[in-house]
């Protein structure tokens, strides 16, 4: 069995560029996935995504090899690349194809979130993997939205990223318009919200504007909105986290 | 001005343990606390908390000392004791005397939140944060909860820490029996349970119990429950992070 034994080999060279960097990934077109059952999932389910797969040498000594043509690496080596601190000995290179193609798809879905500049990672790993549970058909984030392919945010989607059909919008402002062209009400969460959540039930084909931890919506996009609501907050809270408000309103009916 | 200049200083060496280890924590009785806002807060509102006020040399020229006995510190050094990224140039230690103070007085309170065995500080902080927000009256957890008093814990809450009553209990069966007693319904996120939140409206007085990330909520516990709610998840979703699943209870009618 042939084994990749050094960190200085060039598909562990690819392997942590695209760990480290978006230029990187983007100019692949790949990403990483880390984790045996969610890399087994895109194996069986989107097989036509999956570029290579990485395997430790226990790893394949244990489980065998997951796919004919992956690929051993001494366990240090491949715990060089692996972000996990629980490393499970196995990584794949995944093309960067989301499943929604563009903006137009959105007409057939009743359930859209858009996220207008969310930064921090783990919150947007954590939405995209509470939408798919809450039942939103598609998510379209702003330029400005942090790169849903870096290791973290990948990681915090616990595989939603691949079932979840997003995109990214270059004019926020007209993908609104086209949503509310299309039939959808759109609500924006909002500090200064007119209407509370509790009393205002959502329509059955709805997109909801989630905006960044500190700004919220800018106003611009706020202003496009049909509703602003806001969620009760009760003693001296100032705000909600955002994939904790985020899931409220996934969630409100 | 007398200004401390070196990281090998006493009281720097005691913010460093502090920050560092739960057990100096628990032996000096003190936590830190980071940040302009929440400080000058908690010196307004909580003034008996707070032991010790540090600043650093720039914050004390261009602000000036929130109390008169704040001790100023060189920029460097402060920096050297801080968790935070975005280093405001004030500390504090505030003594951990939590509102609650035994578990008798939870009878006095309609609206519970039972977190057993949480490890991620910042779920805890998160759902400290939200259980304000909620209007959760009381915060119980299990010994086995990761330490509230941590540096990641404390900034996630965002000044809730120093707001929301919290104990931990030694003996979480013995807890549940208490307020099941005392009248309140207890309802515990189970992703096996049989009742849908959705069509499941909490009574008033009640308790909610959250369960561990990976392992949920123990049996023994979960059998004392009233309910056991599962929250509906559509896809392939498995579970919900911890704080997400907390904050849809928590906002549940």
């Amino acid at each position: 069995m042939q084994m990749i034994e050094s960190t200085s080999n060039k598909k562990i060279k690819e392997l942590a560029a695209l760990q480290r960097s978006k230029k990187e990934r983007t100019q692949a077109g790949l990403f990483v996935l880390e984790g045996d059952r969610i890399i087994r999932d895109a194996i069986s389910t989107r097989r036509e995504l999956v570029d290579n797969v990485y395997v430790s040498a226990t790893y394949a000594s244990e489980k065998g090899l997951p796919t004919e043509n992956a690929v051993v690496v001494a366990d240090s080596v491949l715990s060089h690349v692996c972000e996990t601190v629980t490393d499970q000995g196995i990584l794949a290179t995944v093309r960067e194809e989301p499943l929604l193609r563009n903006e137009e798809e959105l007409e057939s879905f009743d359930r859209v979130l858009i996220l207008e500049d969310i930064q921090d990672p783990g919150n947007l790993g954590t939405i995209i993997r509470t939408a798919e549970a809450a039942g939103i058909e598609a998510v379209i984030m702003s330029n400005g939205t942090t790169d849903i392919f870096s290791p973290k945010v990948v990681r915090s989607t616990m595989g939603s990223i691949l079932r979840v059909p997003f995109a990214y919008s270059g004019d926020m402002q007209r993908t609104i318009k086209n949503l509310k062209e299309s039939g959808h009400t759109v609500y924006a969460a909002h500090l200064k919200g007119a209407s509370d959540m509790r009393e205002t039930p959502f329509e059955a084909r709805r997109a909801i504007i989630i905006g960044n931890e500190g700004r919220g919506i800018s106003d611009p996009v706020a202003d496009l909105a049909d509703v602003r609501v806001f969620i009760p907050m009760q003693g001296e809270v100032e705000s909600l986290n955002a994939a904790i408000a985020a899931a409220i309103l996934m969630y409100h009916q």
